[in-house]
């Protein structure tokens, strides 16, 4: 028998998976080597296409955490990248996996989309998992949660899996 | 009961939803901030490695439109990232997001794959969605539809959904 | 009639399709553009970050072979990138494609994911395909084969399809 894919429904409300985790990223700024997460690895362009960053292109190893304290006990890794792609705004665009070897799971989860700054809250699309995430899919809905200076910021980020196997 | 997913049949010929859409892209030159939608940001190679920019990374915010016009109204803005990796001739890779607000759709589409530029269409993958465009998928087949050196190039998007939610 | 997707069943260990394939990438070091498949595109941190090529960031057009000899007739190849992302490690993260154009395979997979080196064997994720994979989806396990230095590596692709169409 035959069965078309348009008769599956998925409900934005009803993920059969849902997890809240919070991202850190410091940024390296020369001196803090010790601490930084994250560089910038792009050829300067010197904020001459705008001034908010364009072409910077940062590669991460950030902690991801439970809840918003940067000193908890981080239950994943985000691993990948982001650029900045506006000339008149920050505006960014992620590609990442979240790393998960911990007791609670272990898999990955595979990330990318634009994260688009100015709203308050924005989607990208979760487009593949292992291990204990095999073969899923989603929506993670990233939002702002602290900001300092180019240094430091904190992301919210709402994992919502509608495919689980 | 149990269904595999073995069971699912798509027809290329028969997506959910279709969209052509045009992609334009001003290089910047040094000279062009005010024009330019994109800018390279890879370390240069002086063409060491091949005659066809191999390595050349650029990251761009580009309009979308419905027609061959740049100036026309764009409908969306495609952020993200390409970059040329062959010796022997041009070709290129693509990584980004379709990124709608208009009055139309709300929502954004993810995208990567090869741009094999001698071929005269190439597939690409759409590997998921948000918002009005929700846990897509499918396929973008690319066609050059315009180039004018290394300054300008117009890419004819023919977007295919085969999942839709 | 409604059927939600959670109805789906997957098995890891019964793929629709499985090939397994030798990945080889050969480092371009000024001296050897004649043979080099891949090079280094990113601002050099010098290791200031670490000591092992935090942020370096590679594009790649590699040779792929049924079996490990890299002079094996190439069945496709592999186009896209890989960048370094830990400081104490090293520990990678890719995205690219495979270019299948043979009289076996036309098409292409998308994949992505994080590339634990540490880890005998890790997943990727396949999160798109076209022409005879068209619509695919499934996992990649790497398993690094060969190193030499940091002039060439080989990694054996283990490409286990679970949505074939």
């Amino acid at each position: 028998f035959f069965l078309t894919i348009n008769s599956k429904t998925l409900n934005p409300e009803k993920p059969c998976k849902r997890l809240v985790l919070y991202y850190h990223d410091i940024l390296f700024n020369v001196t803090n080597s010790a601490n930084a997460t994250s560089a910038n690895v792009s050829n300067p362009l010197n904020n001459v296409l705008g001034d908010f960053n364009f072409g910077m292109l940062v590669v991460f190893d950030d902690p991801i955490t439970r809840d918003q304290n940067l000193m908890s006990t981080s239950v994943a890794r985000a691993q990948g990248f982001y650029l900045y792609n506006m000339k008149s705004k920050y505006n960014a665009w992620f590609a990442y996996t979240l790393v998960f070897n911990s007791s609670e799971y272990c898999g990955t989860l595979n990330i990318m989309g634009a994260d688009i700054i100015e709203q308050k809250t924005r989607d990208l699309s979760i487009v593949g998992g292992t291990g204990d995430f095999f073969m899923a899919r989603g929506v993670v809905t990233f939002s702002t949660d602290a900001v300092e200076g180019l240094g430091y910021f904190r992301l919210k980020m709402d994992i919502k899996l509608y495919e689980c196997y």
